[in-house]
């Protein structure tokens, strides 16, 4: 059974709390080696009756980029429009991804029917599929950050307009879209922190005991 | 701008492969600083927007565990009918859970209208909060499994009925019930893939290049 020495807790901790989502690139490759254990620090993760239903699109081709480019302009067109004032200046002055200078993308699927009909402990809850993915998104994202590599995910994306450009069968569900490289820099905080835009929460705020809306025992 | 050293990426690598789930447990207590460490692990996820849409309800109580061993019961026995012959002997040898002998249960949740309205980022696909709550599960995972301590998802339950039981209101929905404890041991690999229940996959057939089904680069 291994065990970890405290050095090797605190690296964790430190990968975790360093962590950024990253929208500027600089141009040079990841190499095969790295993507490759980045990948599978990815397949990794853990996933209900080990369905292991995500898939990895590896994307370079400057074309598919510029296309993925133009559905997020449409869905930020959209998204934009939620604000006003000082609020939508700012967040028109944000820069929320980073698809054509990153020099890979990366699709991350979940397919839906891996392993059959019947997936151990996913009789009752079938999103637990979509949730395997996303482990497996967050352990590619830590596994990225030791290497020095940096990911931003571009949720203003209509997803189902990836089908087509990927080729993904009906079954087979887009969950991120992703820009990978090396980073111009990993900021000490949030964009959005640092900008003004969000903090984050207190931890003893989200922390119920026993039941919801009960604070935590005072004794932790 | 952070790097780490040959030995922290080691780490981290080390950390994602020897996770496991985890379904037995020993009775002693965790910490309340190791339970803090894992949950401020969790809290620094990424979330869409920063809008941090997680809370942790640490349970202790016996009653609330055996309630809720009950509702596994009753999902479990349906579950069990999906199989035949071999299939459903395996199934019905595997241990599930660990409700009752871990020393903790903790239900992660996604409050679905934290932030207000408008969450960056979340306009176009709107289950990126259920994306991110899955992000810090993974996080409190790995950092559970440095500090030694096990977790194991429960996922055959219906959720909705965790709800009275908890008092989650209706905006909020229940992602994940964790049993958490010291393991009695962390096998060296899933427990379904010991028992001969399902195999992990090749990487290389999961990978991708350019397009859902080409392979990937020879190159890479």
């Amino acid at each position: 059974m291994e065990v970890f020495s405290a050095a090797e807790r605190a690296a964790l901790y430190r990968v975790i709390e360093s962590r950024r989502d990253v929208r500027a690139f600089r141009s040079d490759p990841i190499d095969a080696e790295t993507l490759g254990r980045i990948l599978g620090a990815a397949h990794h993760a853990p996933s209900v009756g080990l369905m292991q239903p995500w898939n990895f699109i590896v994307i370079g081709d400057a074309a598919t980029k510029s296309r993925v480019k133009g559905l997020f302009q449409a869905q930020n067109a959209v998204a934009v429009a939620n604000y006003n004032g000082d609020r939508a200046d700012l967040y028109a002055s944000l820069k929320l991804e980073g698809l054509e200078e990153a020099p890979l993308n990366l699709c991350v699927t979940c397919d839906r029917t891996r392993s059959g009909p019947h997936v151990l402990g996913r009789n009752t809850v079938v999103d637990t599929d979509l949730y395997s993915t996303c482990c497996a998104i967050q352990n590619l994202w830590l596994a990225a950050r030791v290497e020095g590599v940096g990911v931003g995910w571009v949720s203003i994306l209509d997803y189902d307009d990836l089908r087509p450009i990927l080729g993904i069968p009906a079954t087979v569900v887009p969950v991120a879209y992703l820009c990978i490289g090396y980073p111009r820099k990993f900021l000490d905080e949030p964009e959005l922190q640092r900008r003004g835009w969000a903090t984050r929460l207190p931890l003893e705020q989200i922390v119920f005991q026993e039941r919801w809306g009960a604070p935590a025992d005072e004794s932790r």
